[in-house]
């Protein structure tokens, strides 16, 4: 029988639907066609001039701005969803609607020039000097007045609606919380005037000592497929130890959180064929004041099935697949 | 510079990126291949035993149960999301997890014999059919103890999640009031502390007012693009005087409703070229015991964008087409 089960911070219900659950190696995806680096991609070398000019980048010695012979580059988004990160938000009312200007930044970090290896088939090292971006560009942003939250995301593949195939992460510096966020946080104070605890502490708590749904875990972070998954091969990465704030990572912890970001991803890509999915980090509001409670991680989202009416007009996920199983599949699958 | 609009019910912010709008004929659908009616669809007639049993039929006089001479069919989901709707929820904690039993309801309306047209193609007549038997199977449901809200949906077309092509809607009953339900009746209490109004009311007070966001209005219903649109061409359809309750739809008012299903779905068919869409109807919860204070509605979600990192990890949908922008194309559209 399908089972609803509850995420502990969001507090969202998602249906594990039993009866129409799928084989792991079902979602495995079918040979696809990949485009080609060079001429028409304007995130590869020697293509510099295609985008905006670059906000920072990672270089051999001697290179200059806008030119090859870089490891990493932040540039602009051509067509910002957020932006500029100065001004007034202006925020008035349209007749009975509340609006204001989306002001913020909208950044692109292309994660190496490599048009086709991304975070989890290139190398550990590159997948840390990645990590150093978002890092330096959070660093960058966070002290603006105008910049309530710091979203950095992945899209990977056509179908989880990444327009580009050459890797590259985005970061988003947006004038409000999202209600994503603070949802999570609501979640984590409740439950921490509950029981005295962090909820995210307390679930890896459980996922180590029961290991059914555990995937990854190096000395400073754990990989798990959450027990209220909402979609099929979703994973969490947590560090394992209490952490609010992302931007804090030490270098020795920003390499093994690149090692989980690799491991996790190269187990996805090679057990089911490179499927599309789309990452996101949470992390702590900037300025914010109660600090300290909320715990930060990544979650993955494999893009396997598409949220339809059902998922849309409730706001409950149907998922077809057990995380038990899922947990399963990616344990046996090399790194 | 692109602008954050909120939505004064639910309250979730929605970007309205200009820098990256597009003109609405940019998302007209290239032609695509179509199923074949007959042996293979299990929804077609003279293939009624490819179904499970048909809870209730709309049939030709003399023609008998699960055979051909049908002009709608409802039958159980051969994969149900919710089920069955008795026995016990048994809610208990895995560990530091909530579960219960998935018990509710999970049917299959069959719109019509037809294979290729749907709500927005067939006559008004037979859209009239299909909202009597919502209508009829919601009161079926109702007054189950186990059910506390039921939700009817349409997906149409394969990338807004349709398993199958010949037209069909659902119908969910479920053992809790969705969280989208719930954010939607809580603003609506709010709005109505606040300033002594309905808030959809005073929604198609302005918009009526306004003219700008309007696609098609009769007697009984009003339809056009919320102020907020989360996605492009998004469509709203309520009824134009204040009514809590779907299921107390009488005879005029469901032919006025399926007029204006018909004239929406089919503005966005011809206009567009059969775009995929989700289509829901939020009302009361069953055995609401406040009542009267929610204004039940249709919400159609046309699938022409992917929510992708950012929307999943913020809740804020980025959408590159303002609703202006597309009522006054859906309004040039004949019907």
């Amino acid at each position: 029988m399908p089972q609803l089960r509850q995420d502990p911070i969001a507090g969202y219900w998602v249906v594990i639907a039993t009866e129409r659950a799928k084989r792991p190696h079902t979602f495995t995806q079918a040979p696809k066609e990949h485009t080609k680096p060079g001429r028409e991609c304007p995130f590869c070398e020697g293509n510099e001039r295609m985008t905006p000019a670059e906000v920072i980048a990672y270089r051999k010695p001697g290179s200059t701005p806008d030119s090859p012979g870089w490891y990493l580059r932040v540039v602009p988004n051509l067509y910002p969803a957020f932006g500029p990160a100065e001004g007034s938000l202006y925020p008035h009312q349209v007749g009975m609607y509340a609006v204001m200007q989306a002001l913020g930044v909208h950044e692109v970090i292309i994660d190496g020039p490599d048009h086709h290896n991304d975070l989890g088939s290139l190398s550990v090292e590159q997948v840390a000097t990645v990590v150093k971006a978002y890092v330096e560009r959070y660093l960058a942003h966070k002290d603006n007045p105008i910049i309530k939250y710091i979203l950095i995301i992945v899209n990977h593949g056509q179908e989880a609606g990444a327009s580009r195939e050459h890797p590259h992460s985005q970061l988003f510096g947006t004038p409000l919380v999202p209600a994503m966020i603070e949802q999570e946080l609501a979640g984590t104070k409740l439950y921490q005037q509950k029981t005295g605890r962090c909820v995210y502490c307390a679930m890896l708590e459980e996922e180590l000592q029961l290991g059914d749904r555990l995937i990854y875990e190096n000395g400073s972070f754990v990989a798990f497929a959450p027990y209220a998954s909402r979609v099929p091969f979703e994973m969490w990465i947590l560090p394992r130890h209490h952490s609010s704030h992302f931007e804090v990572i030490n270098e020795m912890q920003r390499y093994l959180f690149a090692e989980s970001l690799h491991a996790v991803l190269g187990k996805l890509q090679q057990g089911l064929n490179d499927p599309p999915f789309n990452l996101y980090i949470h992390t702590t509001p900037c300025h914010d004041e109660a600090g300290g409670v909320y715990h930060w991680h990544v979650e993955i989202l494999p893009k396997l099935s598409i949220a339809a009416g059902f998922e849309l007009g409730s706001g409950i996920m149907i998922n077809t697949a057990t995380p038990e199983s899922a947990a399963e599949f990616l344990c046996s699958i090399p790194i």
